[in-house]
């Protein structure tokens, strides 16, 4: 087992808001809109996504990736 | 460090589409509609949050909480 001494088993944020009880994230979005958000907790443009899934999942052989949430129109 | 064997450092999906070589999510949505989104992986009812997060953060020291989306109401 490859492990890695700076990473504690199990936790899945290493880098965003540490000194936080619970990340949670509140996003308001209108007609039309259509945003990326990132899942992987990598992003360094958190709570959007900016890629960084492809990196960790080749480094991890993990799957993960965004939540894409698209707004319909205002009819 | 208390490594969990079955679990491979690194990787922060254990549970969701594991057979699916990049797990993103697609979702549509209206005006006036409140949804809240897992990040941590452990939702039961992926890709909504059904609180799992709370025994993750216990279990492992982490601070993850979930995304919480707003669609505004029609004018
Ligand atoms: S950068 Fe985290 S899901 Fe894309
Ligand atoms: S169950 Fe995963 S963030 Fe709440």
């Amino acid at each position: 087992i490859e492990t890695r001494l700076h990473e504690t088993p199990g936790k899945i944020n290493h880098k965003i808001d540490l000194d936080s009880p619970k990340v949670a994230t509140q996003e308001k979005l209108g007609a039309g809109d259509k945003k990326v958000y990132c899942r992987c907790w990598q992003s360094g443009t958190f709570p959007l996504c900016d890629g960084s899934h492809m990196k960790h999942n080749e480094a991890t052989g993990d799957n993960v990736g965004p939540l894409i949430v698209s707004v319909a129109k205002a009819e």
